[in-house]
């Protein structure tokens, strides 16, 4: 299997490094054989190309079998214009590649738990999945530009009912692997585009039986999610609202220092990345949580590779290390061992 | 002055009398005198004229000084056409009256902060106010419609500049009479329509030098609120972010029964309502809190009719009265007194 690497910037340059490490690990254990070919994007590419997004970059994604991504951003690219920003490269690797599926998902580990600003009660037991459509909706649509001289603007929410149907098939699918029950938000009662969603999920419905579905508009899922986490299952909804969403629910359980994503195409090819970002504060110092990054290459395994029982070894581990105390320094665990980015790695490896 | 009376549905038609009651006993004891008229919106307006939104309604309203809302909704029009929805007639009646500015104050009560989902730690002294524009954006730009035979849907994002204005302005107007601090909240690295909005408040900076102002996007803000609520004083946001934010926001301090909100025109005529909805399982019983109906007509004393003493009375009215131990079914109080609706309202008057 080929897998592209695109480190970024900050961290992303160095938890990139875990990923190749417990991959390498993988393939001894299983036999596999995994090459990668490394490429830049964000900041380090406006740096070096003049673009956050070279076509070198572009290419070489389009032939690989997975990505894998660090974090992109910065604050020497802070005041760019807009189309030398890093997160240009990000919006436009997920169209190029036309990864329609971003999946998120978020479960507490026993031992951080503490962090979480929810109490324990609230917030003990959850286990979602964040299904978010990631190439349409506001951030796609046109026009989307200044009129009357400056004087107004315009952006456009758009969806074609097949774009909606194959990002509602995926989170049946997702709710189907996991405990049954799919939340489907929108803003129904005001967007002539959450109307068609919620037509396209209840036309879906007898295709999945087994599967329980309920409609929540976005102002109450935002609320539902503070107040009961545990009540959802697998969430789907469109760009921006699954945007949203998924930032609130990052920081539930108190350590989005721990969270994977995949972002995938139909054919299975994805992109795989930490939620976190690529917090400059921190860069360079060897001290970055490269557990995020991992698990999102357990996640490639899964979904791009159809390699469950290495991606669920790969989670198996790093539960054992943070069982056995080892954290680093975004953490805190009683009794355990702080440690840096390179050693968390060897542990879990 | 004089006031509309909208009691819409559900608990609203009980919570109304309670703020006529507290006003009644302002205008004794101020020597005030307002007048009230009663008419429908919502489902009691679908059921009696066939439209959530009667022009009788719109015209009442019209020549008011200011409007008090209860709630609108239930189960019995759910399943309803979108126009003969209840929530249509809220929509409509802030596009027929302008009332471009909604205010949400969001400030705990120190004996109710234990219902919080949040621990103590985090949401102990936070004190917000969020400032959604409730007139332009998604909710009411053109076109919004199916296209290719039902084939694709879109949605349109449309402010104009001086839509854009108006509303920061106020959002600078609050934080200048409150701690000083805007965050004004954007999808700059997406949107048009937020660069626009983020120029806008840059530009507006220098007329509020006492206000110091910061920019968040909307993801970054959705978790701001849960990990460090603390941080905020005034936000100043778009429609619909507003509407995800202002809801993730009320449920934040424990109390979603005690907030209230206002919803202004420039010349100050206003629509005052509680946060919360109209609350069919409960309706009849005589045990809805009428404590956000009431602070809902402290807000309109002060916003529409200057009266900020007589406002400051009622909301010192409320904290005495939860300090005594009173309050309804939806909250604890530990060695409290449980009432129903018109005691609380009695002991408050
Ligand atoms: C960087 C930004 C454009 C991006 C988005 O809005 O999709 C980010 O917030 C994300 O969720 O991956
Ligand atoms: C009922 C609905 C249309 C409304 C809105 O989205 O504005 C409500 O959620 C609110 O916040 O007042």
């Amino acid at each position: 299997k080929h897998v592209v690497l695109l480190p970024g910037d900050g961290i992303g340059k160095e938890v990139i490094n875990s990923a190749k490490d417990v991959l390498n690990a993988i393939a001894e254990e299983f036999n596999h054989e995994f090459s990668f070919e490394t490429h830049e994007i964000g900041g380090a590419a406006i740096d070096q190309y003049g673009t956050p997004l070279p076509e070198s970059t572009v290419e070489a994604c389009g032939r690989a079998d997975a990505v894998l991504l660090g974090a992109v951003g910065g604050p020497k690219w802070d005041n760019n214009p807009s189309h030398l920003r890093p997160e240009r490269g990000l919006l436009g690797i997920r169209k190029a590649l036309d990864l329609y599926a971003n999946l998120r998902p978020i479960k507490g580990f026993k031992n951080l738990l503490h962090a979480s600003p929810l109490k324990e009660e609230v917030v003990k037991g959850s286990d979602l999945l964040i299904v978010r459509e990631l190439t349409g909706g506001l951030y796609f649509g046109t026009p989307s530009e200044r009129r009357d001289n400056g004087q107004s603007v315009v952006d456009t929410l758009a969806y074609s009912r097949k774009e909606i149907e194959r990002i509602v098939d995926r989170g049946f699918q997702a709710a189907q692997q996991r405990r049954g029950h799919l939340t489907s938000v929108d803003k129904a009662n005001v967007l002539e585009s959450s109307k068609l969603w919620r037509e396209v999920v209840e036309e879906k419905k007898s295709q999945y039986p087994d599967v329980s579905v309920d409609h929540v508009l976005v102002d109450a899922a935002a609320m539902k999610l503070i107040t009961n986490p545990t009540q959802f299952d697998v969430i789907v909804t469109e760009n921006l609202f699954g945007d949203i969403l998924s930032d609130e629910a990052s920081v539930l359980t108190g350590s989005l220092g721990m969270l994977p994503s995949a972002s995938l195409r139909e054919d299975g090819v994805g992109l795989y990345e930490p939620v976190h970002g690529s917090a400059p504060d921190i860069a360079g110092k060897g001290i970055a949580n490269p557990v995020a990054m991992i698990l999102s290459t357990a996640l490639m395994l899964r979904y791009s590779f159809q390699m469950e029982n290495e991606g669920k070894l790969i989670e198996d581990a790093v539960q054992s290390v943070l069982d056995a105390g080892f954290h680093t320094a975004d953490l805190q665990i009683e009794n355990g061992s702080l440690v840096g980015t390179a050693e968390m790695t060897k542990h879990i490896v």
